[in-house]
C-alpha cells in the first residue's frame, strides 16, 4: 500500500485511538440527518446506499484486522463478509455491486450495531500500545479508506435525492461540513507563468499516502501557465449561450457521442427553471445555479470541451501537483481534472494480498483529479493525493482550471 | 367499468363505510412487519416499492373520488399526484414506473399519513347515505383495485426479499392470510370429463365485476377434460429430473430462447440446497421444497412445456369457468395458467375516462389466469375474473391444472 | 402438417413435378435482379439474406426428402445443413438466425449451384410415378414452404434496400409479379352487414392446408359489419393529421411504449419529402405515396389504434374467413391484421418429427393475419390460410380492413 | 497534421504520382480476390465493409484535394460524399458508421468505377509539377491515410472471414505482403538492459508524419529491461494451461470484467480444435497454431495480465522508441501494446480544419502500440508512429513484448 503509512503524529497508541473515534463518529454524523429509506437505495451501478457504506467501511476492519489480529474475535454475522466486501477478489465471493440496492436487510439500526460491535472491538485492540504500534499502517490505511467512503456517501447520496423528482432533500445532507460558498473571484482570471524543468513528483513519504502516489520520481515539465482560480458557474454559463454543447469541433469524440446520446446541455444535477434560467440540486437542496460558485459535476468531457472553447487545455497532475503550493482554490471546492490518464508511476509495485487489489487494478480508463472537494472530509488531501474517475463520470464533485502552453 | 358495480348487500351506506375500513386497514396490516427499508425498494421494473402500493391506492381514492366529489378537500401534498399515477394517460404526466425506487421522500410515515388523511376524508364522504348511494359504483371499484394491489404488495415484496442474497425474511410478511398449505392430495390425479356445447361466459350481473369480465355472451365449448387438483412440486421435480428444461420440442419457440437466455432450470425463488435438492422462498422464509404443494411462480411457457411434457395441454379460459364450480382447488391457490390470450369479448367497450384505461389498453401480449391464489386478499375472486400477465412472467403465485381432448 | 396435403390436380407425377419446376423457377426469377452484395446482407435480426432463403428452401428439399428417401444421394456440401436449417432444433445444431448476414461464402454463384444439384435430383426422384406418388404430401409442403419464402425474400429485401439511404433500388425487385396498384376506390366505404350463428371455420380438407388450418371446427360469431375495402393511405394520412401518433389513448399500452421509443409518426418505408408530404419505399423505388393505394407496413398496435380513432375495430379471423368469399379486396394486396391472437385450433395436433416444428410453436405472442398480399406469390392463398406476427412487426405487407359491432 | 509532410524524396511530381499510383494499386491488390460478397458486409461495429474501404479512400482525395483544388472537376456521385465520410464532423453529415454493412448500392464494381474516375482526376492534376509541388503535403497525407485503411481492410476482412462457422477463406487474403512466418526464436528470451535519462521523442522532422507524433521533445526514462523479442504462442499457451485467464489477481479490473463477460479463454480468432489443441484463422485459413509465430490477437487487458503473469510489464512507448534502433523483431510481426495512454504530447496542435479531426479527437480511453504488423503496408512504419486502440480491442494483429524495471 506505499512505503510507509505512519500518520503525521500518532507514535502512540492514543492518537491512533483518537483517530480511529473521530473518523468513525463523522461517518455516522454523515448519514444522521438520513432516513433508513434514504439508506438503503441505489440510484444507479457507479454508486452505493449510504447504508452500504457504512457496512462496508466497518467490514473493512472485520476483515483485515479483527480476524486475522484479534484472537477470539467473533464476527457480528458471518454473512456480512459477502454482503460487505467491495472488490477484493481474493477475500471470496461477493454480493453483485449492481444488486446492491436490494438488500433491505440487515436495516440500517443494524448497520448502527454492526458498527458499534466493530469500534468496541477496535478500540480494545488499540488500548494495547504494542498492538497499536505493530497495526498503526493497517489501521490508519483502514482509516483513509473509510474518508474517501465518506465523500462517496456524500456525492451518492446527492445523486439519489436529485433522482427524487422533487429534489426533496429536507435538510437531508445539512451536516455537511465545508460545502461553504467560496468567496466571489475578484477580477478577471490571470494565468501563472511556470517555467519548465526537471521537477520531483509522488508523495515525499513524509505522513500517510496511498501506494499510488509512490515511488517519488522525476518528470520533465514545459513552459505553461496555470489559472489563478476554478471555473465558474457564470462562465460556463458563457459556454452554454455560446453552443458549446452543439459544437462537435470542441470535444472529444467519444464525448461527443455521449453528449448526443444523453443529450447533454448543462452539468449533471442541473435542471432548467422554466424561466431560462437554472436550478442545481446541492447538499442545500434545489436553488438557482450561484454564478459566483466554480462548476461542479462536470465530465472530463465537458471539462476538455470547455478548455477547447477557452483556447487552454487541461493541466497535467504534474503541472498541478508542481505548483499547488501557489495556487489558490487548491483543496475543498472541487476535484480538478486534468489531463493525465491514471498510470503506474514509475517502478510502481501495488503491497501483496488483498490489499493490493486497493488501487492498482483500476489503472485504466480513468483519468487523474487533483485537489479535494467540498465533499471531501477535513483533512484528507494531500498535494500528491491522485483521485481517478472514468472521463465520462458527473457525479462527483469535479470542476476544472484551466493551463495554457507558454 | 361494467355494467353494475353494485356489492352484493350494501345498498346502505353503512355496508359501504364497512367495506371501506376493512379494505383500507388489511392493506396495512399486510405491511405492518416491514421496516421502512423494505417497502421503499423496487427490485425489478415489473415490481413496485410496499410503500408506492400504499400511497397509490390512496391517490386513486383522491384523484377520482375526493377531488372531483368533495367540495372543499385538500389534496394531502400536490405533488403527489405525480409521484402516485400509475398509467392513467388521462391524468397527466407521471413518475417514470422503473424509477419509482428511488423515492425515499415521501417515507412511509409520511405515506401512513396520507392515508389517514384521504380516509378521514372518505368516511366523512361516505357518512352521507345519498353521496354513498351515488359513490358507491366508484369508490367499490377503488375497493377492488386496493384488493389487486393487495396482491401485488405480496408479490412484489416475495420478489425483493428473495433478492436478498439471505432471503432474510424474518416475519416479514407473516401476516399474510390464506398461505397455509394445501392438504396433501389423495390418489392419483383424475380427469373429468365435460361434454362440449354451448355455454355462457363472463360476468352475469351479480355482484361486482371488472370491464373486462363483461358483457357476458356464448362461447363453443368441445368435449374435454379438466385435472381435479392442481400440479404439484412432486410433479415438478419428475419434469425436472426427465430433462424438461433442456428438451426443446416441449417448449414454445419464445419459451425455448429465454430458458436458455436465463438458463432456468426451476420455478422462480427455487434455490439448490447444495446437497442435490431444492430450498424456495416464501413469505414463511426460506425452506425446503414441499412436494405436496401446487406448483408456484412458473411462467405460461414453463406450465405449457410441463402440459406437453405430461400428454395433456392447458385448458382454456372458457374450460375452466365453465366448470369453476366443480374443480376442487380452484380458489386461493395458485393462479392457474390457460391457452387463452387476454382479449376482448365480443361486443366489449371500455368505460369513458381515465377510469376506462384500467384493462382495456393492456389486451395483447399477454395470457389468461383464472382461480386466485394464496396472496389474492379474502372475497377477492369470481368464477369470471379474468387475471392476465404475459407468459414470461414468473413473480406472481402462477401455476396450472391439466387438461386433454376427449 | 394436416389431415390432407393432396393438391387440386396433382394425382399424376407429371404434375407434382411440374410444380416443382414451377416454384422453384420462380424464387430465381425473384432473385435475379439481384446482385450478390444485395443477396448476402441481412438488415435486422428478424430478416434473412436473399442468398439465405434461396439456399434454406434448397435445405428444406435435402434434408426432409433426398437424404432420407433417396438412396445414393450425395449431398452438395454437408456443412450446408448447418448454415442452413433455420429452427427445427430435432435436425440438429444451426447457426445462429442474427448472424446469418456474415455468411459471404458460399456466395450467390454458388447458391445457385447447390439448388441446380438439389432440383437434379429431385426431378430424377420424381420422374418416378410411385415415388412421386408417396412422396406427394412432403415435396408439396415443401412447395408451400418455399413460396413463403418467396414472400419474405421480397419483404425483406424491400427492407434491406430501404436502409441504404439513398433507397436505391434501381429495378432490383421490378420483377415482382401483382404489386400493381389497386384501382381507385370509388365512393366511400360501405359496412357490410353480418348476421351472427354458429359457423364452420378451418380447412375443409379440400386441397393443401397447413395443420395450423385444422381441424374445422364450429365458433360462434356475434353480429358485426365489415368494411367492403382495406384502409387507404388517404385515410391513414388523416389520421396522421388528426394527431393518431400521438394521441395516448387510441393505443394499447405496448403499443404506445414502441410509439414513444422509436418516435413513429408514419408506416414503415415512410420519410418525409422535406416539404410536408411523404415519399415510401416499394419494389418500384422511392416515390411519392400514393393516396389510392391501401396503406401498407403498418404494425398491429397501428392499425388497432387506427381503427379506433375510426370508431371501430379489427376483425377477429373468423369474422374475416367466413366472409371472405364476399369481401373486396380480399387476396393480393395487403395481410389483413385481425384481433385474433395465433393460437392453436380445438384439437389441434401438430405432426410428429421434425416437420412438426413448421407452426405449433410460434404459437404465443403473435396475432393473426388473413388474406394474401402483393408480395404473396400467385396461387398462394386460402380463406382458410393464417399468417401470423407479432404485433410489433412492420416489415411485411400489412395493413387493415374495419369492422364494427352491429 | 504536423510540421511538415515533406515526403522522402519527392521534390518532383514524377515521384508524387507515381507513390500515388502505387499505393492506390496496391489497395485494390488487397481486395482483388475478394467476392463481392465479401466485400459488402460488417463484421462488427467497428469494422468497415472492404468496399467501403475503397470508396472512403478515394472519397478522401475527391474532398479534400479535387472539389477545392481541381477547377471543373466533376463529382462521381454527389451522393458519396454522405455515404463515404467516416467522421470528419466538419465536413457535414454522414452514413451512421454501424450500419456501413447495410448499403449494398453502389456496389463493388461501382466502388471501382469510381476509384478510376478519382485516380484519373488526380493523376492529370499532379502531371503540374506546380500543382504537384502544393499539393504535395496534402496527397501525401492522403496516401498516408490510404494506408492505414490498407491494414484495417485486411483486419476487417479478417474478422468477417471468422465469424463464417466454416473460416471459408479460401485464398481470399492470400495476396496479403509480410504474413510469412517469423523465423523460429533461438533460445530463451534475454532482457536488453537500458539505462535511464532524458530522451528527446516524437517525429524529427525528417519525412513524413502524422501530427500526433509532434513535436519532438524530451521525457526521462527510468532504468529498465525490454525483451529480445515479441512474446510467443508457445508461451502464451503456457499461461493458458497456467489458469491465466481465470485468475483474477493478473488482471485489471475492468479486463477481469470482460474476461468473465465474454467467457475469454484463448486469443481472438482462437477456435479449440475438439481435441484439446487450438486452430487459429489467419490469411491463410484455419489451421492449428504455431506455437513459434508471435502471439496475435491479444487485448491489452491480456497483455497487460500476461506480462503481470510473467513477473514483467508491459514497455512505456517512451521506452520502444527509444530502444527501436536496437530490438529485434520491431516491425512487421504484431503492434506492441505499451503501458501509454494515447495523449497529446505536450504543446501539441491540432491542424486547422477538418483535417485537423485526423487524429486529436481521438485522444482518450485508447492505448498506444508501436512498431507495426504483418498487416502493414510496406514502408508505412517508423520508430515514432503512435498506433492506438481501446484496451479491449482484439481484431488489430497486436501482440506484446515484456519489459521489466531495473
Amino acid at each position: 500500500m506505499a512505503q510507509t503509512f505512519m500518520t503525521t503524529d500518532t507514535s502512540r497508541n492514543t492518537a491512533l485511538a483518537d483517530a480511529f473515534t473521530r473518523v468513525r463518529d463523522h461517518t455516522e454524523a454523515l448519514s444522521a440527518a438520513l432516513s433508513p429509506e434514504d439508506q438503503v437505495i441505489q440510484s444507479m451501478a457507479d454508486t452505493s446506499p449510504a447504508k452500504w457504506h457504512r457496512a462496508h467501511t466497518t467490514w473493512f476492519f472485520e476483515q483485515f484486522v479483527l480476524n486475522p489480529q484479534s484472537p477470539g474475535y467473533v464476527p457480528y454475522d458471518p454473512s456480512f463478509s459477502f454482503l460487505f466486501n467491495s472488490y477484493y477478489e481474493a477475500v471470496g465471493a461477493r454480493h453483485p455491486r449492481a444488486t446492491r440496492g436490494l438488500v433491505t436487510r440487515p436495516n440500517a439500526s443494524e448497520v448502527a450495531r454492526y458498527r458499534a460491535h466493530v469500534d468496541d472491538a477496535m478500540r480494545t485492540l488499540l488500548a494495547d500500545p504494542d498492538t497499536a504500534d505493530r497495526l498503526d499502517e493497517l489501521v490508519t490505511l483502514g482509516l483513509h479508506h473509510e474518508q474517501q467512503h465518506q465523500e462517496l456517501l456524500v456525492t451518492d447520496m446527492l445523486h439519489a435525492f436529485a433522482q427524487n423528482p422533487l429534489a426533496w432533500i429536507n435538510g437531508g445532507l445539512a451536516v455537511l461540513p465545508g460545502w461553504e460558498p467560496l468567496p466571489n473571484a475578484a477580477g478577471p482570471t490571470r494565468f501563472l507563468e511556470r517555467v519548465g524543468g526537471l521537477v520531483g513528483i509522488g508523495h515525499t513519504g513524509d505522513g500517510f499516502g496511498f501506494d499510488n502516489e509512490f515511488p517519488r520520481h522525476h518528470q520533465v515539465l514545459h513552459p505553461h501557465a496555470l489559472a489563478n482560480r476554478l471555473v465558474r458557474n457564470s462562465e460556463w454559463l458563457e459556454f452554454m449561450h455560446d453552443g458549446g454543447y452543439r459544437t462537435s469541433k470542441l470535444w472529444m469524440s467519444d464525448g461527443w457521442e455521449q453528449a448526443k446520446r444523453d443529450a447533454l446541455d448543462a452539468p449533471m444535477h442541473w435542471r432548467p427553471d422554466g424561466e431560462g434560467g437554472w436550478l442545481t440540486v446541492s447538499p442545500a437542496g434545489l436553488a438557482p445555479v450561484d454564478p459566483s460558485q466554480p462548476v461542479r459535476h462536470v465530465s472530463w468531457y465537458e471539462a476538455d470541451a470547455f478548455a477547447r472553447w477557452a483556447d487552454a487545455r487541461l493541466p497535467t497532475e504534474c503541472e498541478l501537483e508542481a505548483a499547488s503550493d501557489e495556487l489558490p482554490e487548491f483543496f475543498g471546492h472541487v476535484w480538478q481534472w486534468t489531463n493525465s490518464a491514471y498510470l503506474a508511476y514509475p517502478r510502481f509495485r501495488a503491497q501483496e494480498g488483498a490489499i493490493g487489489e486497493y488501487n492498482g487494478k483500476f489503472m485504466i480508463n480513468q483519468m487523474v483529479l487533483r485537489g479535494s472537494s467540498s465533499a471531501t472530509p477535513p483533512g484528507h488531501h494531500r498535494a500528491s493525493y491522485r483521485n481517478f474517475f472514468q472521463p465520462e463520470k458527473r457525479w462527483q464533485v469535479t470542476g476544472l482550471r484551466l493551463a495554457r502552453d507558454l
